[in-house]
């Protein structure tokens, strides 16, 4: 099997209401989807959101690093050689989420050959996971409605809390979410490099009094000492995200004391390297996660199958609704969260079906 | 798919001679065959050669596990599941080479079912591996004729030399090796624990000088600050491998600085905890390469394919002659060494497919 052709179209779905957070807002998804086709008449499909305050990319980026770049790499390539692909996609360093996605587009690949689920591929730890919900920055009052639309419409019993703002206003929301949500949900928190290193200290035990269980990504991980600071005070585990991005980011940032979990994201890592930093951090000791790039449907569909996959993913709920926000996708089937659960779809491959006349009404490149 | 029944045979196969090292002295294989048949017919096989002074096995010990303890998880269950097959299996502590075993077999199953050779499923890294050839004790004499040997009927080109006796002793083999094999041919060496601590850190000097590039196990692990100061002293890195036999042990190892390198055994860590062992080297930007355990013909197959599957366990010679030894084994289709490689077998699976009548003939059980 071969891959013969590279695609990367640039998309943009209007969201049903911006998201905020404290390094930046979207208002649209403006992702890149990407396809491959083999010579055996297979497509495979990954999702590429351009995140320009955590990655440095945009969809033209992606777009063209994936035409440019990647395409001459992976036409005529076989899918299953992922680890050759890897090494010779990372002769060009960055452009995570451009790597990311056609990662899963091989991997969706690779499941349709051999006629399994990913998820089955990957070690078939589950079949669905608990699903967590991210709450953007907002008044606690619009923090509060979006948990209860949440946990009322799809039963989540997780939540991600987006601070990093004014600690009291930070407080204030938090407190009003456990009000609502009562002590039986978690609650975990990202402040997205909001605060310094004071501010975090204080921040971390505050929020920990509140039963808040995990502190992602509290300062800038480059405030070097700063964020040593926060991970050696803090009585709940500094989360890394965008600042252990590689498999090699991670070993160092947990080596260095910049973290103690790690958010695990296919928008970046794919499988492959998502795999790999699934196994530094199980030797380690250290709780990964899976996280969202505020992904579209197909990288849901995705973050389902690995979290699916692989026990260590399995076991903490999957950030999975940023989908919602989305006023429409292109795929042909949504995906639907019940009882706080998604499932890992049982077709070959990802599932991840496009329906061609969405995709032809939402890519902004004819 | 569900497996059906589980099978753990023992043999017993002549060797053409005894191979000694440091911590042993084997005069025969006896090893053990898994067996795992599933309800569509399927036949996967692995193979557990008993280590008693690495894991405190027998192939009695092996037998009894696998059919009293593992054969009840693994009945019922789905190859696919190996995440929830390790968890299972790992409730029962040690039994490094029975785990490893089903692990493999495992694999065979799945790739036969994706209709894949495990190698590319693993991620088709390379379709052959170059051959190391572990030279056992003996007078420099005989180790110069078994590397000659080697070199001359195989085409091999590196080679683990087994140190661990009196240094002077050592020292005049690996010189005849270097004046026999000359300068192009790598040479490491493996003192099986067999040093203390002040003799290995003159040795590690002794064999850099010699272009020896690694030094394997010089003296036991839990000599704790022995180890340490071996591997502060060392010119070439020491090499993790009996006292590296899980995931964590292998964080562990490198953590405390007991060792730098890693060896990689498919009889001990399958190829499931296998590959997250790589997965944590190559964060922690640790070489790893692929260990013989004096593997029969199924473990030298599983180690090619384990080679030819992922990128950093392709990089150095993959240690599969001591197959050799033996006089005879169960498969149909013995491996074949030529120009110093060892290919994948290009078939569904492991493509160890055993000869009714060779088991018929080396099993003790009947």
């Amino acid at each position: 099997m071969k891959i013969t052709s590279v695609e990367a179209i640039p998309l943009a779905v209007p969201y049903r209401r911006p998201f905020a957070f404290a390094s930046g807002r979207v208002t649209a998804a403006d992702h890149v989807l990407v396809r491959l086709t083999t010579d055996d008449g297979l497509v495979g499909v990954g999702e590429a959101p351009p995140r320009p305050y955590t990655y440095g990319e945009t969809a033209a980026s992606v777009v063209a690093t994936v035409r440019d770049l990647f395409a001459p790499v992976l036409v005529g390539a076989d899918p299953f050689a992922r680890e050759r692909i890897r090494a010779d996609l990372n002769r060009t360093v960055a452009n995570n989420a451009a790597k990311g996605a056609v990662d899963t587009a091989l991997w969706d690949l690779v499941g349709q050959a051999c006629g399994q689920p990913v998820h089955v591929l990957l070690g078939h730890a589950a079949d669905e996971v608990r699903v967590a919900h991210m709450i953007g920055l907002g008044t606690p009052k619009e923090m509060v409605a979006d948990a209860a639309e949440m946990r009322d419409e799809h039963g989540v019993e997780a939540f991600k809390v987006k601070v990093g703002r004014e600690l009291g206003v930070d407080l204030a929301a938090v407190r009003a979410l456990r009000a609502e949500l009562g002590d039986h949900v978690e609650l975990y928190a990202d402040a997205n490099r909001g605060w310094d290193a004071d501010t975090a200290v204080i921040a971390a035990r505050r929020l920990a009094d509140h039963g808040v269980t995990m502190l992602e990504e509290p300062n800038p991980a480059d405030d070097v000492l700063g964020r040593r600071r926060i991970v050696a005070a803090s009585p709940i585990p500094v989360v890394g995200d965008e600042s252990t991005i590689t498999l090699g980011g991670v070993a160092r940032s947990l080596l260095d004391g910049d973290s103690q979990s790690i958010s695990v994201k296919v928008a970046r890592t794919g499988f492959t390297e998502s795999a790999k930093i699934v196994g530094l951090c199980e030797g380690l000791g250290v709780t990964t996660m899976i996280g969202n790039q505020i992904d579209g449907m197909v990288n849901t569909v995705a973050s389902a199958a690995l979290g699916c996959g692989l026990a260590a993913l399995a076991r903490h709920p999957v950030e999975v609704t940023n989908f919602l926000l989305m006023t429409d996708d292109v795929l042909a089937e949504p995906p639907v969260i019940t009882d706080g659960r998604l499932a890992a779809r049982q077709v070959p491959g990802l599932g991840a079906t496009i329906d061609p006349d969405k995709l032809a009404h939402y890519r902004i490149d004819h």
